[in-house]
C-alpha cells in the first residue's frame, strides 16, 4: 500500500480498474471498514482519501476538535486492502485561497443544510475535486449521511462526472447507536440517552412496514422517542425524498427518514432509508454489528 | 469526422493524446477556426463542442436570438482537421432541473459579473460538466472573454482538474474589431462605430508600451476615445489582474484592460492583455486578420 499526497501521483499508481474511491474524514471506525470491504470486492484498484475539509465545518472550533489519527487510518486501510491512501495536506488541497463554490441549493436547503449553513457547499465542492482530480469510476459513501448522499448523486449528473456513486448502508453497534467519528466525545450517560435516536427510526421503520404511510406520524414517532430520553434536544425530524430532497407527505419510492439531535455538547445525525413499492415496503435500517466497536472508543487516541 | 451527441460517446472515440477541447457556442467565425488550428497542431485528437448553454445567457431574449448554424460549424470543424464535434441536445446536457452551480464569486464580481447577473455561473457549471465529462488533456479559451478566461483558469486548480487552460489572442478585422459572433447584429454605421473599443485599447496599449503605468490613465484613454464615437455607450473601462480579476491602480505582471459598451442594440466587448515584467512591457493586442471575415456577416445565414 501507497500513501500519497498528490492526485497526480495517486492517478498514476493505479493499475486495473475499475478504480474506486472512499473518500473520508479519517479516524475511521468499522463503518468505514466496512465500506472499504465493500469497495475491495468490486475494484481493481482502492484509494482510500483522509482529509478534514476546512471548508465544511461551518464552526471553527468543531474543526479544531474534530479527532485525527492518520496512523491508525493507515494500518486499517491496509488491513482493508487499499491500495493507496491519499492524504494530502492543506497547502496541497488549496494552493490559493479557494475562489470556487459549488453548491446545489435546491437539496440542501433543508435538514442538515438549513442547520450547518456552509456545509453542504463545503462538502460539494471537495467532493467534486476530488472525483475530478482522482478520476474514480466508482465512489462509495455511506447512508449515514443521507442528504449528503442524495446531493452527490445529483452532483454527478449534473456535472457530468462519469464515477458511479455507490451508496453502503449505516453500520450501528449492536445496541442501534450508528457509528460516528464524533461518537467518542459522547460520555458514558449521554452514550446510553444517544439510543433514542436509533430505537425512533426503528419504531418508524417498523410502522412504515406495517402499512403506515403518512410523513407526520412517521416523523412524530421519531420525535414521541427522543421525548423520552434526558438530555436529547431535537433539531429535526424529516421525511424527504433520496432523488430531491423535497420534503414528502407520505412514504414513497426511494426516501428517507433523517433525525438530527444535540446529546450533551454533541450533535449526532441518523436515518433510515424507506422504499415503498409495488412489493411492499422496505426499510434500511443499517447493518447490526455482532460486538462492540472497538475503533472509535479508543479516547486516549485523540 | 464524427458528429456525437453524448459525453461517453465522444470519449470512446478517443485515439491518441493528448486529447483537445474547443468548447463553442457555435456561429464559428475566424476567431473560433484559429483556435482549433491552434489546437489542431498540438493535440492527437481534437473535440470541438457546440452548445448554445442556457445556462449563461442572463436575458431570455438574448438566448433567443443568438445566432445558429450548425451545419456550418460542422462543415467549418471538418476543414480545420475536428476528430469529433460533440452536439448535444439541451435535453442529453441536462436530463434533470440543473440542481448544482459553479461559482466563483470572487473573479465575477466585477465587470461582466457585475453588468450580466448569473452568466458566469452559467459558463463555470458548464464549462465544469464539459471538462469533467469529456476529460480533456487540453482545452482552448480565447483571450477575448478575459474574465471568463481567468475564471477558468481558477476553477481547473480549485477544482483540481486536470486540464490545461491554453489562451489564444483575439482575432480581429484588419481595421480592428474583435470577431464576435454578436457582430452579425451590427448595423453598418453601428460596425464603424464600434471601432471605438479597439481603437481606445489600442491607445491604451501603447500608452502602456510608451512607460504608462497607471490603471486610472490607462482606462481614460479607452473612455475618451468611446466618447468621441457617436451611438457607443460605455458600460467600463478596467484594468484588472488576470489571476484574480482584481482591479488594479497600476498595470503589473499579468493583467488584462477590459472595455464593455453597447453600440445600438449590441453589447460588445473586447480587452487588450498587457504583461509588465522585468524587460519591460509586452501587450497582446491580438492578431489582425490580412482580409476581412466572411463568416460572421452571413446574416442570410441567420
Amino acid at each position: 500500500m501507497r500513501i500519497t499526497s498528490t492526485m497526480a501521483e495517486t492517478r498514476e499508481l493505479y493499475s486495473g480498474g475499475p478504480v474506486g474511491l472512499v473518500p473520508t474524514l479519517g479516524f475511521l471506525h468499522e463503518g468505514h471498514v466496512a465500506l472499504l470491504e465493500a469497495a475491495r470486492d468490486e475494484c481493481g484498484t482502492l484509494a482510500m482519501t483522509v482529509f478534514v475539509n476546512p471548508l465544511q465545518f461551518n464552526e471553527a472550533a468543531d474543526l479544531e476538535r474534530y479527532p485525527r489519527n492518520l496512523e491508525r487510518d493507515v494500518e486499517l486501510a491496509r488491513d482493508a486492502g487499499v491500495d493507496m491512501v491519499f492524504a494530502p495536506s492543506t497547502e496541497e488541497m488549496f494552493p490559493l485561497p479557494v475562489a470556487t463554490t459549488v453548491s446545489l441549493a435546491p437539496l440542501t436547503a433543508r435538514m442538515e443544510g438549513a442547520h450547518r449553513p456552509g456545509h453542504f457547499e463545503g462538502v460539494a465542492t471537495v467532493v467534486t475535486k476530488l472525483l475530478a482530480g482522482l478520476r474514480p469510476d466508482r465512489a462509495y459513501f455511506g447512508r449515514k449521511d443521507a442528504q449528503q448522499l442524495a446531493m452527490i448523486r445529483r452532483l454527478v449528473v449534473d456535472l457530468s462526472i462519469p464515477t458511479e456513486i455507490v451508496p453502503h448502508p449505516t453500520v450501528r453497534e449492536s445496541d442501534g447507536l450508528a457509528l460516528s467519528s464524533r461518537n467518542v466525545f459522547l460520555s458514558a450517560e449521554d452514550r446510553q440517552a444517544a439510543l433514542a435516536l436509533s430505537r425512533g427510526l426503528m419504531a418508524a421503520a417498523n410502522a412504515a412496514e406495517s402499512g403506515e404511510r403518512s410523513a407526520r406520524v412517521l416523523e412524530e414517532l421519531v420525535l414521541d422517542t427522543i421525548a423520552m430520553a434526558d438530555g436529547v434536544v431535537p433539531e429535526y425530524a424529516e421525511l424527504a425524498s433520496a432523488s430531491d430532497v423535497d420534503r414528502l407527505d407520505t412514504a414513497d419510492v426511494d426516501c428517507f427518514l433523517a433525525v438530527a439531535a444535540r446529546v450533551g455538547e454533541v450533535r449526532l445525525i441518523d436515518n433510515v432509508h424507506i422504499d415503498v413499492n409495488p412489493d411492499g415496503v422496505v426499510a434500511d435500517r443499517g447493518i447490526l454489528m455482532d460486538r462492540p466497536s472497538v475503533l472509535y472508543s479508543q479516547a486516549e487516541n485523540l
